[in-house]
């Protein structure tokens, strides 16, 4: 009989496929003495060789795939491997002590990870996980259980696992990866933007599927509606293959959309734009036919370095962007660092409650120095386009000015020195924080537009950390405080002329696509491959209808309530 | 030339005294060997008696003065010096290694300490705090560096120290310590609300008063304005003299209005209530004419023991205060545990963001059987007087609901037995989250009354942590965003003839108060010290003034803009 699970759906779409459950081997090492010291050498720098030829293949299929700033990783870990402060001790180690290679690496490597991670320097600690991923690598070759690289997967698979991680999905092959299922996650964790990115279904938080799934089981992905059947009946396997076909000739369907404008039944247009990490992620932009770039995440031009990218470096990324968009607008959000997001080089603090705290225009406006680089390298890009900076985590109108003021420093600097600098160049915010949308009537008045940051705003209204399991049922995109607080922002801009647009997973979420375009929202950001499915379920759409619906939603009580009513009326 | 600090003004009054540093004398220990074994046992035992005596003094002390549940500390630290595993460990390692006893203690304090602290279990952990805090008293007497009690002073002082932990302000002798000023800690911090309790003057906050301040240097507190002066001028010192004479004249004042009503110019009534710990604190309730108990935190009862209290245990208590308050309201908050509040017997998880985490009611709605105990026991205590519940925490309408049921539910049970609950038993919920100030419309038709939460729903609105110095100039009572939701509230609650009330520090705060009564509050709840300062207040003010004032207020930018009109206009 077959099992069925429901997980959050993660990444739209159909995929049939054998499972491939992905786990660590067991590495444990036993401790032998009086070996030959010379053969276990041997055997070490053949595991040696082996683990540098994986990691070449792996880094160049991801630098190839995903782009320099995903393949940083395995450089890293390549280096570990070349350096004699490491391999000559195991060396010498299994020369002088007699012992095997296999415990002379864990014992050795062991004792660098310890020193890496008590000091008190982010970068040093990211030393000690590449040590701790590199050894094992080797490891696993020395006890003749290699790890399975997911890059070197040559058959169609569903990956089954716990969760993966980001160095996981860098290497995921779309060629023979059909999809994945995880026990943990939601719709806003890593391995689930992801997904989305590569355009792979996926089921996240099924909390049981490595127990209930056998290795070579068959196994069904409904990224739609998060179903996981393992061991289908015939009909079922019948059913989903009816299924998956639908899905594929209805993403055909929305292909011819590509070039259309983003309009709703009766005419209303908004703008359907792309939320962006790298330049490399353009293609995606392009291939799906959005109309801007509604969030550039510069955290990555900040990651996987050894400092702070220089201005002209970023500069060049920026206007790159910019100009590949040729004229459609592109969105540009100052560092948002802190948090849950590190850099090593930078030495942040230890905090309590981090989503709460030091992180975003908080850390910039007192790291002077780095955010003046970044602004000045923004308005050099914005002669070259339709750029517009945007600030992250403003709560009060004071950081909002001060921002804007170095802002204006910069700009003038840059005029004096004769640099060109755009004359239009609008300057926003996120409202990712309560206190901004209850204010939007006040930050209305002095802001040329609103982004609104739905992850962070529904964590903070919520009072519930979206990547906390145990509150994960808080995190509630249509419950009505959510509507209620994005229809002050909405209409406090309008009233001021000004344009809000939304730049969180919400935007390109099917049920909250009519309440927001009910609710007047005039930009809608999401993952590129979520674009066209917006624009063809935004032609369906009357305005009038989502405006009655939307105000209804304002006055219910729950979220479960907010849903029931739009799928009853749009879906 | 003295020198002039400017810090949070914690606690109100004027103080002037002598310095007295409170910090902890250097308690490093060499190892000596060959040493006469009889000898070292000798002193070490010499040491244990000593230890014992204060502690019982302490204990004794702090029984008196603050109640059983603070005195819980120090048995425990008396537990400690009788643990013969622990105390003949330390004889032993004497004897066997020939060391001297200080080396023998601080050696095996550290391993147990190391021990207890990698226990997966709170009660374990803190084990660890008491055997590091027991054996540093033994090691000062062994070193004749003994660690000064702060209960022991007998001199008046005023105490200057990097901060005041729960356990030093436990100790704290009103008769001698006039003040006390501290490096760190903001208005909500522990020792801040601890020196309201107590009525002793305090500045917090101040960086760096340690630095700047000698030994017996004379300093004077200001509590008021949140002003330090260390080695005052001989007209400063008369100055702030007359200021002390002057604000113990206004005390006086105060105190004729232990049993006047609460009203303003006009005549409009409001509730002037007190916040409490324990039963212990009535005494303050009642001292300081306060009209009723608008927060009882339960949490007391659940802390310093080793396993839940019984329902028995909490209807006793709860009873006594509800007694007490002879027909007076008692709002009795369910428990909220979790956060930054653990208990020692409940295994919570560790959290990335405890504040945004799994606390309160989350908790409660999980481990039914504990909140089931408690409301039983509220339950019967209801018969005894006006008792009123309320949930804390509540952030979705499922949630209250879901509270409520239970609620009822148990109310049936002890019905059908013929035990006696009362008929009006009101149920309401903390207004702590921002979903449910924007949700209180719907709220409003559900609940009987609301308490708002500023502390907590100051922090979350404006996504700073409260207790993270690196934010805390984000914590703004008075920014329009946050006035805005508290009129939300008071409005929706009205519009279906329900109350409101407020229990957070913000409410006993004489820039909010005139905002507060101007926006309609019902119910203002506060540190019992500071209900006559807010009577005062109150007498002086006109309901249509305030009115006009806070309507301003509403539409202003900024915190700063708001304090400065409410200064101009009332203070």
């Amino acid at each position: 009989m077959s099992t069925k699970l429901t997980g959050i759906a993660a990444s739209a779409g159909i995929a049939i496929a054998k499972a491939f459950r992905y786990e660590e081997p067991d590495l444990t090492v036993e401790k032998k003495t009086d070996v030959d010291a010379d053969s276990e050498i041997k055997d070490f720098d053949a595991a040696l060789v082996k683990s540098r030829a994986e990691l070449e293949v792996i880094k160049e299929k991801t630098l190839n795939d995903m782009g320099e700033e995903h393949a940083e990783i395995f450089s890293a870990h390549l280096l570990v491997l070349s350096d004699p402060e490491f391999v000559d001790a195991i060396r010498q180690k299994v020369q002088d002590d007699k012992v095997n290679a296999s415990f002379a690496l864990d014992e050795l490597a062991n004792q660098f990870i310890t020193m890496f991670e008590s000091m008190d320097n982010e970068y040093m600690k990211e030393r000690a996980a590449d040590i701790r991923d590199v050894s094992k690598r080797v490891l696993a070759h020395l006890l003749g259980k290699p790890i399975v690289s997911l890059a070197e997967l040559n058959e169609e698979v569903i990956i089954v696992g716990e969760d993966l991680t980001p160095s996981d999905t860098a290497q995921l092959n779309k060629e023979f990866v059909k999809g994945f299922a995880t026990n943990i996650g939601g719709r806003t964790s890593h391995s689930a933007i992801m997904a989305r990115s590569l355009e792979i279904p996926a089921v996240v938080g099924t909390k049981s599927v490595t127990k209930d799934t056998d290795q070579h089981a068959t196994v069904i992905i409904d990224g739609i509606s998060g179903t996981v059947i393992i061991d289908p009946s015939e009909e079922e396997l019948n059913e989903y293959k009816q299924k998956h076909a639908e899905y594929e000739e209805q993403k055909k369907e929305w292909a011819k959309l590509k070039n259309e404008p983003s309009v709703s039944k009766d005419g209303s247009h908004v703008e359907l734009a792309a939320n962006i990490g790298t330049p490399d992620d353009l293609e995606g932009v392009h291939g799906n036919g959005a109309e801007g770039v509604g969030l550039y995440r510069t955290e990555f031009l900040y990651m996987g370095r050894e400092s702070l990218p220089s201005e002209e470096e970023q500069f060049k990324a920026y206007k790159k962007v910019v100009e590949s968009l040729n004229g459609g607008p592109v969105v540009i959000r100052t560092l948002d660092i802190g948090g849950d997001k590190e850099l090593s080089y930078l030495d942040l603090p230890d905090e309590m409650n981090p989503f709460l705290g030091f992180r975003a225009i908080r850390l910039c406006l007192e790291m002077d120095d780095m955010f003046r680089t970044q602004l000045r390298a923004l308005l050099r890009a914005s002669a070259f386009g339709n750029l517009k900076i945007m600030f992250p985590m403003i709560a009060t109108l004071e950081e909002f000015r001060q921002a804007k003021a170095i802002l204006e420093e910069e700009k003038q600097k840059l005029q004096s020195e004769g640099t060109e600098v755009s004359t239009e160049l609008e300057v926003g915010i996120m409202v990712e924080i309560p206190s901004t949308a209850v204010m939007a009537p006040q930050f209305a008045k002095e802001v040329d537009f609103f982004s609104i940051g739905t992850n962070d705003l529904i964590q903070y209204t919520m009072a519930a950390d979206r990547m906390n399991e145990r509150v994960s049922y808080l995190y509630q995109p249509y419950n009505p405080a959510i509507l209620n607080l994005v229809k002050m922002v909405i209409d406090a801009s309008h009233k001021e002329g000004k344009w809000t647009g939304m730049c969180g997973e919400m935007a390109g979420d099917e049920i909250a696509i009519p309440l927001l375009f009910g609710l007047g929202l005039d930009e809608f950001s999401m993952s590129a491959t979520s674009v066209l499915p917006a624009r063809s379920q935004l032609l369906k759409l009357d305005k009038k209808d989502a405006q009655a619906v939307a105000e209804k939603a304002l006055t219910l009580n729950t979220s479960d309530e907010v849903k029931t009513l739009v799928e009853n009326k749009f879906l």
